[in-house]
């Protein structure tokens, strides 16, 4: 499990040839800070990242990290109910915030001279948070109707949580960050404030800010106002259990009569950025989108446009996650073409680059996508941000994001066709999403 | 969640029709005791039983209940490892421990006149066991070995764990009761002493007595010796994670090349004794029975019998258990019938009695043959026990084991018709075991 010690071995400004200098600094109490300079325009993105997600939900909680997201917006014992979000509006800024499988992060976007302000509330209710039954009992509410609209009434999400839960059997990546809804209606104020005290702290936290600032100047100001909560002890440990080496395929096939679009997805746990093999992950990147990324893609020109039984197909490989991960493939077949066809000839196509290999153009074509994305990524300010938010709270350093591009450069033919035994269907899960006539 | 309460509003002698009349006592430091006196040999059966079995392995400990029941004969300050099996092979005695998902118990059979002595051995054990690491990681060793011959290298038994934790996605009826190897390998001596200190206390355990014996005598008895055990505090909670409510139906394949015989097992996630509403389990009893209890049943006569496509089949229900269980449903192909079919044709026959439901008279003969076995089963005293032991750490009452015949006499054809709704296909686990010519 990282620590936030992560961070702390870049804090020497680890310019890269890619990548912007970065500046780092970690307070007293813990806190971590990152700031990326981007000049281009007078404005900041400020976001503190917490090291906790949806897989860090105590047993039987699941839905409390996503819970507490939405009640982080109830209000201080400084500030009432929706003052924040006024101001941010106010100020013509943006807001946002959001909860994974293994961070939980707060953003705002405002002109550069309102920094100061965003540290000032964001600060404030790490530590003065107020929650009380009048608060909490409503906005359960809230989270378990969005449950209903978005999730229980929809056969496709319904699936996708089932194929989850069969991939990952013990480990939370199996539970979805909205929670279930079993265990999302009885959430109360009680778990959320242990939950709130426990991993609301500035042990662990992350503090990144980018945009047209200087970084001594931000870290000093940082120090004042971060600076000033008090240190709560250690940093929460994310302990997850492990996830059994399963053996048996796993066809999960749910009907339903609202489904129009019959689809296909395969599943397969593959090592993450954080717990691959040097290199491993890498292939993996390069292997998905060789497969499945976009338009030029080896499934989608055999699936769509040559033998026209997919009417879109792709792969994508989870990368940044704390644990071992996802690397999926799905596809949608074309009318009167069956799942099984489909599944089928997936297989095929997997056995075949397993087989042949990848050439070297298509290797080499992939590569400079990949990086060039990479780059083109670092234009938007705020993705800039949420990609060092998120590599930072799944357990990478500084140098790892700043590697990134080398890395990828590095990945031979020979590493990406062995990545493909990660591809193992013995050990997969395959969705099917059927209307209910074909079912029958 | 049941807590030792359970026992105590029976504890002035439910004399049944249909059981024996049982004695019970709860002593100071709430050690229950259950008295079944047996009068047909002079010989006793002493048990003692923990409420905390496999599902109550903390996280990522998987399989520290059974490491826990293998460590219990390693010896005490008192007695060296060995002492106390030495002495009940001597005294010409049985003896015996098992851990099962809701349970852990010790056992012993031996002529009346040594109770006493088993007390003695079984209180010491309770409270002065000595785990040093010379002891811990060989056993460790031992039990892994256990798993690599009897699990890893047994595709119907890989199956068997992956079709479980399918089920089960969240709950720990999805993990074996040895455990995943990978947790299993990690256990040491600190989190068997931890496991032991958390639930081998008087306050969790419940000592059955059944034999030729006097109530009071025992009850006297145990207060002298188990009474002398000082209480830890409250008894542990079981705390277990929900299992949520999936929806799509799991195909779990397995083909290796060890398996020459294929087979088909159903799963459906139903209600246990203690989870049902009142009458429900008694209805998935006696629906388990009409449709795969025996050669008789309606499952072997058309699969085995009429259509001669498979050699077995047959169905049960795990209903003593505290949380939702399972319900199988099994057969095996005659040669050159595939799984597929076999599935189908199953799946038929419960949509046959879904649509007609079961008649009187098959009814009559499925309550009369559950009943008259569990009379049967009395007259075996370990038998006996263990009904008793596994009911009460199950969450059930003197009064539930006593009415339980009269609860299945009372199941009505409507409630049977009414309980195949838990056979809801888009909610189960189905597992294929081929090989794996099959397969390919």
């Amino acid at each position: 499990m990282p620590g936030p010690a992560a961070l702390t071995p870049s804090a020497s400004n680890p310019a890269t040839p890619s990548g912007p200098t970065v500046a780092t600094a970690r307070l007293e109490n813990g806190l971590d800070i990152v700031v990326i300079p981007d000049h281009r325009a007078p404005v900041v993105t400020h976001m503190v990242w917490y090291r906790n997600g949806s897989a860090d939900d105590p047993i039987g909680k699941t839905g409390i990290a996503h819970f507490l997201e939405h009640l982080m917006f109830k209000g201080t014992s400084n500030h009432p109910v929706g003052e924040y979000s006024e101001l941010i509006a106010d100020l013509g800024g943006q807001e946002n915030a959001f909860t994974s499988n293994d961070y939980t992060a707060y953003f705002q976007r405002v002109a550069k001279e309102h920094l100061k302000v965003c540290m000032e509330y964001e600060a404030d209710r790490m530590r003065n948070l107020v929650l009380t039954d009048d608060v909490v009992a409503p906005e359960r509410d809230v989270v378990l109707e969005e449950r209903r609209m978005y999730t229980d009434s929809d056969p496709a999400h319904l699936l996708s949580e089932a194929v989850q839960a069969a991939l990952f059997t013990r480990h939370p990546y199996g539970a979805p960050v909205i929670g279930w809804g079993e265990d999302v209606a009885l959430l109360g104020r009680t778990d959320a404030l242990a939950y709130y005290e426990r991993f609301y702290t500035p042990e662990n936290a992350i503090l990144v800010v980018a945009g047209d600032v200087e970084p001594q100047a931000v870290i000093d100001l940082a120090k004042s106002i971060y600076g000033a909560i008090p240190a709560r002890g250690e940093a929460p440990k994310r302990a997850r259990p492990r996830e059994p080496d399963i053996r048996g395929h796993r066809l999960v096939t749910l009907a339903d009569e609202k489904v129009e679009q019959p689809s296909f997805q395969s599943l397969f746990r593959v090592p993450s950025y954080r717990t691959a093999a040097r290199g491993e992950a890498e292939a993996l990147e390069v292997l998905a989108h060789y497969l499945g990324g976009g338009q030029a893609s080896l499934l989608f020109k055999t699936l769509v446009i040559d033998k026209k039984i997919a009417v879109s197909a792709g792969a994508h490989y989870i990368g940044t996650a704390l644990d071992d991960t996802r690397f999926y493939i799905y596809a949608m077949p074309a009318p009167g073409v069956s799942l099984e066809a489909l599944d089928a000839e997936v297989e095929k196509i997997i056995a075949d680059v397993a087989r042949n290999g990848i050439d070297e153009a298509d290797l080499a074509r992939a590569k400079t996508r990949l990086v060039a994305d990479a780059i083109y990524a670092q234009d938007n300010q705020s993705t800039l941000a949420q990609w060092y938010g998120a590599s930072l709270t799944t357990g990478l350093t500084l140098e790892d994001i700043a590697a990134w591009p080398e890395r990828i450069e590095a990945v031979t033919a020979a590493d990406v066709t062995k990545a493909l035994h990660f591809l193992d269907r013995q050990r997969s899960v395959t969705g099917f999403l059927l209307p209910v006539e074909a079912a029958a």
